[in-house]
């Protein structure tokens, strides 16, 4: 994992370097991309193409794209209209140090450029392959998928929520984007469909177990180690599992789905161990 | 122009209607995309493409997307941590209907919903024409186009500009979408390389053109035609034309850039008429 994200890291900054942004917007744009931040999804991506391909350096722009359109709903999504957050990724938000106008359109740069970089990758894979890949993408962090999910998630804070709707709220707004990750990286390698639909099983459990562990994290976690603030969603009247289902309760909950990701993943043979040490990975960083 | 412009909107209201997106938040993206909007992105796209291709219906999901891009970049504009508008498209402003949060998300989907509609177009016509198409596009609505100019337009307010700072601004602004609309439909259409200058050169011109007589009518212009709450600039402390030149210089400017989009669409010949037409339409319309 470690590897990926240095690859991954080394790569980011070009995003800004290799275009012509004015120089401050560049700054806030690198600013928003660069912190600690766990570079999960692009990590799939590369985890699940390289399942099927050797040619990781030419796929990395669509990694990074999805890192991007990852950075940039945080960026969106921690301004002050929406939940109004002081510290991502270990440091100050983007619109703490650059201002609020600023960081939604460092948003909307990031966005963009995103599109860009998957585009771009038509030129070294065959483009109704790449296309296919935009596709599972572009649904997922829209209003179908991530967009939506945040939409229902404003919706409903301050409201008592049932189990299924939180699961719907979390299966779009952070789900989608995670199991999209998995799969565009299959199809970018072009994996037999068997695979894509592992992959694709493996993503959704995965996205519930990270959004559980979240929950819990903000609960029981130290602001040090996960560099938020703890306590946000208590605060905003958001519901949680360790909300609906308690401590114990929530923490069943990501037992159940630690096993089912854990089945979709051995369907993927020897390949797929890494996404069963990934799986415990998660399930595990609450302790 | 009216022909396209029904059609244009004809197809709009699908963006909603064939995706399953939370209703009320679906509501929101129509509302934004509604209104009595000019429709001249779109316009200017199939004008370029249907001088080299019949196929104007598998076109137009492309066109849409122009669109979809260039109302993301309203709703978000038009924002309180913005430039705080409340009348657009001769009614209330997305935010002052939905609200903030929700209108900066309806933002964000019509640009990912813009990107999904480019791609799909992928299977109706050769991919590495649709792939440049999109690249023409997307780096005039990013930071080095639209966003960046909206950054620099931001960064300029209650500052006096130089004429040369007002322009790079509109150039990258309103100029670069304007001018990619023009460049994509002809790349999309397969145009020969000295039309796709032609189109290039005469978008550049009339993007300015656009401009210039925008700011006459912020502050010459009847509100109710013009949809828009009128002397907008001078409150926001923004640089304008008249503001720099005068009205008579603004004008004399105008003029100018006029010309020079006649002399571009000239030489596309006989099928550059209607953009001769549209400079005429868009030098008078303050009169």
């Amino acid at each position: 994992m470690e590897r990926i994200q240095k690859t991954v890291e080394t790569y980011l900054p070009r995003i800004v370097e290799e275009r012509s942004i004015p120089s401050r917007f560049g700054e806030a744009i690198s600013y928003a991309l660069g912190g600690k931040g766990k570079r999960i999804r692009p990590f799939l991506f590369l985890q699940a193409f390289t399942m099927y391909s050797s040619r990781e350096e030419k796929a990395l722009p669509f990694a990074c794209a999805i890192e991007a359109i990852h950075t940039y709903s945080l960026v969106h999504d921690d301004l002050p209209v929406m939940d109004d957050d002081d510290f991502r990724r270990g440091r100050l938000t983007a619109h703490r140090v650059y201002g609020e106008a600023n960081a939604l359109l460092v948003g909307d740069a990031l966005l963009t450029v995103a599109c860009e970089l998957m585009t771009s990758t038509g030129k070294d894979f065959p483009p109704r392959t790449v296309q296919k890949a935009m596709e599972v993408v572009l649904k997922a962090s829209g209003p179908e998928g991530m967009v939506g999910g945040q939409y229902l998630d404003l919706k409903g804070e301050g409201r008592k929520l049932e189990l299924f709707q939180l699961e719907e709220i979390h299966r779009s707004k952070t789900g989608a984007l995670i199991t999209a990750s998995l799969l565009s990286g299959g199809i970018l390698g072009e994996a037999p469909e068997e695979d894509l639909e592992a992959l694709r099983t493996y993503g959704e459990e995965l996205g519930l177990l990270f959004q559980i562990t979240d929950d819990l994290l903000d609960v029981v976690g130290d602001p040090e180690k996960t560099g938020k603030a703890g306590k946000k969603d208590a605060e905003l009247g958001k519901s949680t599992y360790p909300g609906l289902l308690g401590i114990k309760g929530a923490r069943e909950k990501a037992e159940e789905r630690r096993l089912f990701a854990e089945k979709a993943a051995g369907k993927l043979g020897k390949k797929g161990k890494i996404f069963i040490e990934l799986a415990n990975f998660v399930y595990y960083r609450d302790r």
